[in-house]
């Protein structure tokens, strides 16, 4: 049998691998949150099976389902419809794992918090796609639009992911069948040449390499809709886990990270501060309206400034970058950083991970806190 | 000159009053989580000026603005359009302030834990009305939508808010211009003759006694739109606010509530069990999918029974209700339980009330707790 990560793309060297097959890895905090848009090849990469070498020339993407006319489309056809372009965050359910591990071990992808990354994507709207077959918005019999890749896996099951139809057919939603990623073809890590956006949505759905659209009543059946990337209560353990209680992860709550310092640095205070830089993310299109800093515990909460695109709800697709110049008692030698963000909901973070803790170490979206050294 | 507060209607003597003049009231929270329609009667009160007492047979709705017919609409008029019906949760802003000032002191009224109710509002849906006068969903130059109210103060001001655009002419969003309560026609203390109904959205942009709908590029400019019900830092205090740097409350953010027993009871356990019933809620349209109560801080955690209207994404509107049988220890001579809810944004609420702090005492959605007494 041929080794099936015999053929996997090159990687950019600055990349920190969580897993080499299949292929996971993120880039250093401290370089993501130095641009708004995040270069791809430095986006991080999310892998369930082995890359596909997909050949555009005979790419065939196959739609069926209830209320809706089957069809095969290929990349031409698809480019056919009319371009859009979004710049969308894009998170893992993982990311920040490594924190929620310290209190208690989960079982996944040790990712540190660069599981995320900010990117313009452009393709065609969904929404134009499904409209042209025939499917109605309000059809009563369609409640979930399923996804399936063309990453298989020894036995030839794909990866699959679904979404319910309300944001599969919202014309707000802005879902694209995506052909471009900072106006570039998507790279073959990235799902060329054909990627599902679903802005706000967790990564897991945002299905690469694209096979096929099923529009359907129920959600996917795959494992990862089914039994992965769901959220359970602290005293759910893998001896009394029953996945069919809990609903898939679709939007992501809020949450912030310190990109720069990094826990352990050490630094020299400038004119009694310390600069910080650091990203902010809420899904469902919600945006960020602040973000909190402290260095004493909470005593004392500074307002960051934000760095975010000018959008308009409910479209907040994009991430905020933000800067942070914090006073910090010259006589300390060491200080503690913690985050926190608020959106348009004014929903924000869970203090701890002690009550958010799940066994798959998912929705990691505690304060990040940060503890740096200080030079005299 | 005549009291204004002479010709108030009369209230249901289950309410516990929080001010009189403006009235604000709202029932024991034991009662509300009894049913999951709140009756009209026992529906919390939040009045900002003296009840109008508005005829119905002269009542005008005012409609104008940018990009929009001007007209004027009788309740007959209103009537005319098709009938929907939502049921949807209102909330105050102020809700557990009372917890709140516990931390420190804010500014507002001593509201406890039922300043929410869950009804059933039937009227014209407010995309309809506007569409017949030719507004367009996509008109550039419309970002809000204001409303004020016929309740004014001495000086003849009204109440006012505003809503943005994007909320009031989804065709999903379900807002109306309500005109009956469960029901039956509105009461004067919930807004008689029509009322705005906004699902999903803080109670103080749901405008009662409507006078007047204006559709601009701008926010509503009443003081409680610019100058109150809004977010701050725990850090933002009287001296330093500026009103300008925060956006106003619209949707609010995942709560819960244990509604019985209440602090202070004194209880027999039933089979080693106290039986716990309560309330969770999320706005803008988010499902509550997880309620967890602890009574060993935190250590052990117990999921809830949920009682819900089985409606679909993203128009979830109405407030989960829930029970829970908490095993208590039989030596122990008090118990302290927590409740925290998570809905399908996988939002959940912060732990305490301390670091969002904020000095009007809104947005109160930390963990609820409640102490009882085991009688042996």
């Amino acid at each position: 049998m041929e080794d099936p990560y015999s053929n996997e793309p090159q990687r950019h060297p600055a990349l920190h691998t969580s897993s080499l097959r299949p292929y996971n890895a993120e880039p250093p905090s401290a370089l993501l949150v130095d641009s708004f848009i995040t270069p791809t090849a430095l986006f991080y990469v999310r892998n369930h099976l082995p890359v596909p070498d997909v050949d555009e020339k005979s790419y065939e993407l196959e739609i069926s389902g209830v209320g809706i006319k089957s069809t095969t489309l290929t990349l031409e056809d698809i480019k056919k419809f009319p371009k859009h372009s979004v710049t969308a965050c894009i998170q893992c359910a993982g990311n920040r794992r490594s924190e929620m591990n310290q209190v208690k071990q989960v079982k996944g992808l040790e990712w540190g918090s660069a599981a995320i990354g900010n990117a313009t994507w452009s393709g065609a709207r969904l929404y134009d796609v499904l409209t042209s077959l025939g499917l109605k918005e309000d059809d009563p019999r369609v409640r979930h639009i399923q996804f399936d890749g063309l990453d298989t896996d020894v036995t030839n099951v794909p990866y699959g992911a679904s979404i319910p139809v309300e944001k599969g057919m919202d014309p707000r939603g802005d879902v694209l069948l995506a052909y471009e990623m900072n106006g570039e073809p998507l790279t073959r890590d990235h799902g060329f040449p054909i990627r599902v956006i679903v802005p706000g949505t967790v990564g897991a759905r945002n299905v690469k390499w694209l096979g096929s659209i099923v529009v359907a009543e129920e959600e996917s059946l795959s494992h990862w809709q089914q039994n992965d990337y769901k959220g359970f209560s602290p005293s759910v353990d893998w001896h009394n886990v029953d996945f069919k209680t809990a609903s898939a992860i679709q939007e992501l709550p809020i949450t912030s990270v310190i990109g720069e310092p990094t826990s352990g640095a050490s630094l020299r205070l400038d004119k009694g501060k310390i600069k910080l830089k650091g990203y902010a993310f809420s899904g469902g299109g919600h945006q960020v309206v602040r973000v909190d800093i402290t260095a004493d515990k909470g005593q004392s909460w500074h307002t960051a400034q934000l760095i975010q695109e000018p959008t308009r709800p409910p479209r907040h697709w994009g991430w905020t970058l933000w800067t942070a110049d914090i006073p910090v008692d010259p006589k300390a030698s060491q200080v503690e950083f913690w985050v926190k963000a608020v959106d348009n909901s004014y929903n924000t973070q869970p203090e701890s991970f002690s009550h958010i803790w799940n066994l798959r170490g998912v929705l990691n979206n505690a304060y990040h806190r940060v503890k740096v050294n200080i030079i005299k």
